[in-house]
């Protein structure tokens, strides 16, 4: 059966998913990008956005990697897809990721304001869903069919999923950084209390790697 | 000159440092013992329990290994002490660790309730200080002379040593396991604002250790 996944999500050792004050220069919030340092050298990132040809191969890589196997639709977040808060003043927004973003399947983004379906390049079409997590999961499910779907982030987003009880896994890296504040990942949800627990880990010289599951 | 370190903390990967519920039967919480999996069998445990001839060798107990090192006196909390709240009912709880505690040096009790100090085997005395985190500093430091000062925890403790800027270094150690709830080692204490970054870090299978400085 299809599952519901969570795949490279990373925090820092304080616990935070994001940096503060996230705006378009900053995606990831202040400092954010430092989590990031196990992740953006991988072949598998170099090769998502456009380098076939470089990036670093073994833990991170195969970590990173897994993350875009067998993924049939993504749901994001709207902090995710960018740093419009409130109605959209109008189309312009696109995402963080230029023409051709790395999904290249269908994408729900959680919204409170409707928006029409964008539809860019490389099979990438975001739907903007109002309804609410078990709207978006359904809608993201029937796209996906046999394959799974992937909740991107960010930790909110993340948060509600697991409340609701509906993420089978998750992948989180912990990368040895400190934010200091920011958003956690962890805040206000029991994992223990919801049935998780670490079924593998493994650590690199960039961060350390866990699998959870229920 | 001597340092205030924090040594071999381990929290959850979810970032507790102690599970919740600590009672005279649960030192560390429900589910605590299961962060110290990486500590409990290494030789320097083992040693500084009684039996000099077990216990592993390796990265985890170099790490354990210099929690003890040039350590003159220790801090802790008091609930690090025992479970007993409010005033001391009569003199009889006497820590958690029998007749010979494992510190072999001056051990300074964080408590608003005064007591006489309590002289065990194995050069443990136990100083019960009333006059705050800066007293109980003064008086470790007069008792260590050159060497280090250890605070030992619990969470609350070393998050008012950190706001205070008191602390010159810290070994945490995260542990692949999910209390769920508990007491958290890094809320309300922004560690990047406080300058303190990773310097170092290194992962068993059991741990990932991190060493933080200013």
């Amino acid at each position: 059966m299809a599952k519901v996944r969570v795949e490279s999500f990373t925090i820092s050792l304080d616990g935070y998913g994001a940096g503060p004050g996230q705006d378009v220069d900053n995606p990831l919030g202040k400092g954010g990008e430092e989590l990031h340092r196990w992740f953006i050298p991988t072949h598998t990132f170099q090769s998502v956005h456009g380098d076939a040809q470089t990036g670093t191969t073994g833990v991170d890589d195969e970590f990173a990697a897994r993350g875009f196997d067998n993924i049939g639709a993504w749901i994001l977040g709207r902090n995710m897809f960018g740093p419009v808060r409130g109605p959209w003043p109008d189309d312009s927004w696109k995402g963080w990721w230029g023409d051709n973003p790395p999904y290249h399947v269908p994408i729900f983004v959680l919204t409170h304001y409707a928006r029409a379906p964008l539809a860019m390049e490389g099979d990438n079409t975001f739907y903007f869903i109002t309804g609410g997590i078990h709207d978006a999961l359904n809608q993201a499910r029937a796209a996906a069919g046999e394959r799974d779907v992937r909740i991107g982030g960010g930790p909110e987003t993340i948060r509600q999923y697991l409340r609701a009880g509906l993420i089978d896994e998750l992948h989180i890296a912990v990368s040895p950084v400190l934010l200091g504040s920011g958003e956690r990942l962890f805040d206000d949800v029991d994992m223990r209390d919801l049935g998780y627990k670490c079924v593998e880990h493994a650590a690199t010289e960039n961060a350390t790697h866990y699998v959870l599951r229920r």
